[in-house]
């Protein structure tokens, strides 16, 4: 079948915008969208923060449909951390919104000489002025926009982190309750956003009004189907009543925790900051607090938590696993108030919560700050407010950071910081943190979850290989990850509902040629940008041995060459 | 004609040594052979401080023969830096001492586990212990290497700030006094030495020897012409008087004096630290001053100089033009003591004064010190030294410092400084940094002393081009580029000499030939690394008019598209 996508392309330097149909072989949109039109458009050599850069904020096929977790927006463009393509995603409202107005990518060219605030509705394109709202946090800037324009908007915005185009800088998606909180955050998309002078973009988002799928009844009985499994789903229960916080066990038992810098598998205090400490915290102190949230309106998965403080009030929503990691155990603090905090921080910041964590370690590991040390380490976030030259290296991010202080333990692949499962201890996901397109990021293709043994070598290339495909199929579909789980045997499941909605015809081997061709796309986009297509695990994970297994990375580098030899040929400027 | 070229091999992961032939086309070693062994075999997309860069020392056809101006040694990588194919090259006594050794190239591959200090003679290489040196400054390291092995050898060492791969270290080769004074300091060839943990290497230089000629006459004659021509060139008359200090004056008069990090084009001070202000000082103080020197020890040009304090000691030698723009002028920095105490300071750490006085320059501009002054400047260049986070971003050069200290305005192109000739008052110039493989280095491609007006845009395309294949050529033949004010206008003496020495029937236009060929290795190594062939000059150069003569950067993007298109066709995996 032939789709026609339709995409809003805004020229930031001449303040226009034009409407545009793009072809695709069948229902796809998100990461494949973004990783399309990135392959095809922006010089591969190019600076990531010039104007040859574009940024595309793409929502799914199935967004703006009330089916659960299929509003994912994805947010691509060549980045700045890493020198390679990148996507990065975040649920909240802005897909469906997208989705609702008709759009399935708005493309971002060119750069402004002012900084502007995009205001997308039925009528077009506004640009207006934004120095009311520049240099303030994402929540302040949240808020004002909620009174201005009204709860009807969905709206993406950048904080102060992006605007002074920090590699660690992410673009803050709007949730179903108004809070900048849920962030596309790795590969420094924010700055790129920041580059464009782009301070935030609003979509008025119609209430109420869904899609029409192509055939009504089979759309119901398909999307029916699709959330009984979800519901029914066991990872689903405990998501729901733990969040993301309990992989923390899992990773803590594999011996993979990352802690002060890589430097062990286990966290003394992993007890006081792991899922279970963490619903307690909620449940003792309550107020605020909630155990499980949504942060897409249809989400039956509802993983996300709010996290209240002693007095009841809200410290920070969602408080996730990753952060847990790097800002906890990697930073030796085992204090879940702290962690809580430095997530809000950087939430209003606009940065990475794994790449802050992970440079901090590093200026622990050059003696800057100590581990363990609360105060020291949430001056240094504070800092990245004020812009010392420390703040700004905590929000480049860890590769940066370990060459301007020396540091030659630096946990990063293609210049990301690697998130909080050690590849020695879970050896499928190091295998994707080398040979992803996207550096050291779990969500390219994360392992852990597999029932197979992480610590062996046999098995896991294979493993990574599959996931990396699944993950790009359900990010081109727009579709959270934490799906898989439950709805990744059943694939059918997932193409009946875009059988139904778009009167396709489509088998379910549909998702991994839809993950395979957006790998494609990927790939070739970083062999043109001169990255290698494998990048190693960082030497010193070689060397030492990670406490209590004794781990090390020994995945020979030969056994992920020509990683990528199966993924389909693409044609010379197009991907169909 | 078929040449077989003499490589020493040096494995510093597994100690040991090889020596091998490789054929060339006709006479060639330097910078052709460092790019032609570098594209051969390092995977461009390697990490530029990992174990798979080498590190390539080359002398050229001629050195080691009693010829003037013909002892340059050429340093050859991927560099840190740019992350593109780098050649530095410098003056003294090692591409003679190579020469007679026997060698064409030293090449250093894989990584020491300790420090090590290699000595290379008739006998083969010793890998001895370097952890006496470690931590020393160049001149004390050069100091007891003497003292140690004696005037008879040429020596190439590394200062601190090689030893901790900061991206402006370079490396330092002693002049005809033993002084580490010369320094192929571009691009961070230092730190790539430093990766290789090699602190020193020493060659044993047999005295009074030199190498025969094919046709002893023929080359006496042929040597004669070449020696009377430079001999009696007026350039060489006043590089004889004044040194390359004299360039302030013509370059000031340009209007394209780098003043106060670029944003001035002449210098209210100028003279007080141009070529005249330069030579009154050292006939005022006399004691060691020097106002000609050679370095190296058959060179009829002395460009050389040696600089006394008040107390009529020595401060620096030689104390060159460049430095005097960027350390001084682009500082706004009116004072020749210390100017050439920093230049002494960057000697002696190892670092490039060109890429230091840049990141100086953008750290005023961010306001961390101010234009002018002194003591805080002086601060901050001791601060290399004990490693400070401020003494690392100067020695990690202007544009890492920019990204850290978040300024806008940074003068680098493919990373690297520009150097002092704003490329808006030199149009030519500023050509040859959009376009050189090596980013934005003067030397490879200086177009100020062509008559032309340097301020029209119209004929540079042509003038850089042709610029930059003659110093190819000339990098190439181990000759150094002020040879080429004198006998650039004769090829034939050139070639003269090479087919006296080695039976050859080259005609004038080989220079050409090898220079483009010298090139098209560079281009095809930077394509296959990721790096655009033609960087754009800095954004402000074109918005910023620089004073007094209100010049912008107005190349357009496109003249400079497809600049190399006429370079030679490369073989897949060798040059030939």
């Amino acid at each position: 079948m032939r789709l026609n996508l339709k995409i809003l392309r805004i020229d930031l330097t001449g303040r226009s915008y034009a409407e545009e149909s793009l072809e695709a072989k069948g229902p796809a949109g998100g990461r494949y969208l973004t990783s399309r039109i990135v392959r095809e458009e922006v010089p591969p050599t190019c600076d990531p923060l010039s104007a040859e850069n574009k940024l595309v904020l793409a929502c799914g096929p199935l967004a703006g449909r009330g089916i659960s977790s299929a509003g994912r927006l994805s947010v691509g463009c060549k980045s700045p951390l890493t020198g390679g393509i990148k996507e990065a995603n975040a649920g909240g409202t802005a897909a469906d919104a997208l989705a609702r107005l008709g759009w399935t990518a708005v493309v971002l060219e060119g750069r402004s000489p002012q900084w502007v605030v995009l205001v997308v509705d039925r009528e077009g394109v506004r640009f207006l002025p934004a120095p009311p709202y520049l240099n303030k946090g994402n929540y302040e800037v949240a808020r004002r926009l909620r009174e201005e324009f009204g709860p009807e908007y969905a709206f993406i915005t950048l904080g102060p982190a992006g605007e002074r185009k920090l590699w660690a800088s992410g673009v803050a998606v709007s949730d179903i309750y108004g809070r900048p909180s849920r962030i596309a955050a790795r590969g420094g998309v924010g700055a790129v956003m920041g580059s464009k002078g782009v301070k935030a973009i609003l979509l008025a988002a119609p209430r109420g009004e869904t899609l029409q799928p192509a055939d009504p009844a089979e759309a119901m009985t398909a999307k029916k189907e699709f959330h009984r499994i979800i519901a029914t789903s066991e990872r689903t229960r405990v998501l729901a009543e733990y969040g993301t916080a309990e992989t923390m066990g899992l990773v803590q038992a594999l011996g993979a925790l990352p802690t002060r810098n890589f430097r062990e598998g286990r966290f003394e205090q992993a007890d006081r900051i792991d899922g279970r400490a963490l619903y307690n915290l909620i449940k003792e102190r309550r107020g605020a607090g909630r155990h499980t949230e949504r942060c897409m309106a249809s989400c039956l998965i509802r993983c996300s938590n709010a996290v209240p403080g002693p007095d009841g009030t809200e410290i920070v929503a969602p408080l996730e696993y990753e952060t847990l990691g790097l800002m906890g155990s990697n930073l030796g603090v085992g204090d879940l108030d702290a962690i809580a905090r430095w997530n809000y921080y950087c939430n209003d910041l606009g940065v990475d919560t794994i790449e802050v964590g992970a440079a901090l370690g590093v200026m622990a590991e050059a003696g800057l700050v100590g581990f363990g040390d609360v105060a020291a380490l949430e001056k240094i976030i504070l800092e990245i407010y004020q812009g010392t030259i420390v703040g700004r290296l905590a929000g480049m991010g860890a590769g940066f950071c370990g060459l301007a202080l020396g540091v030659e333990r630096i946990p990063v692949v293609k210049n990301q910081a690697i998130s909080a499962y050690d590849p020695r201890g879970v050896k499928g996901t190091g295998i994707t943190y080398a040979t992803s397109p996207m550096g050291a990021d779990h969500t390219a293709g994360l392992t852990v979850f597999a029932p197979v043994d992480h610590h062996a070598g046999t098995g896991q290339r294979e493993l990574s290989y599959r996931m990396q495909l699944s993950r790009a199929a359900y990010d081109a579909l727009g579709l959270c990850a934490f799906l898989l789980s439950a709805t990744g045997p059943h694939p059918e499941t997932v193409t009946g509902l875009l059988n139904a909605y778009y009167g396709a015809d489509l088998g379910p081997d549909y998702l991994l040629r839809l993950g395979a061709e957006v790998l494609a796309l990927e790939v070739d986009f970083n062999r043109r940008a001169g990255l290698p297509e494998t990048e190693e695990i960082p030497g010193f994970m070689r060397e030492e041995k990670l406490g209590p297994y004794g781990l090390i990375w020994d995945i020979p580098s030969e056994e992920l060459r020509d990683f990528w030899r199966d993924l389909p040929a693409l044609g010379g400027s197009s991907c169909d």
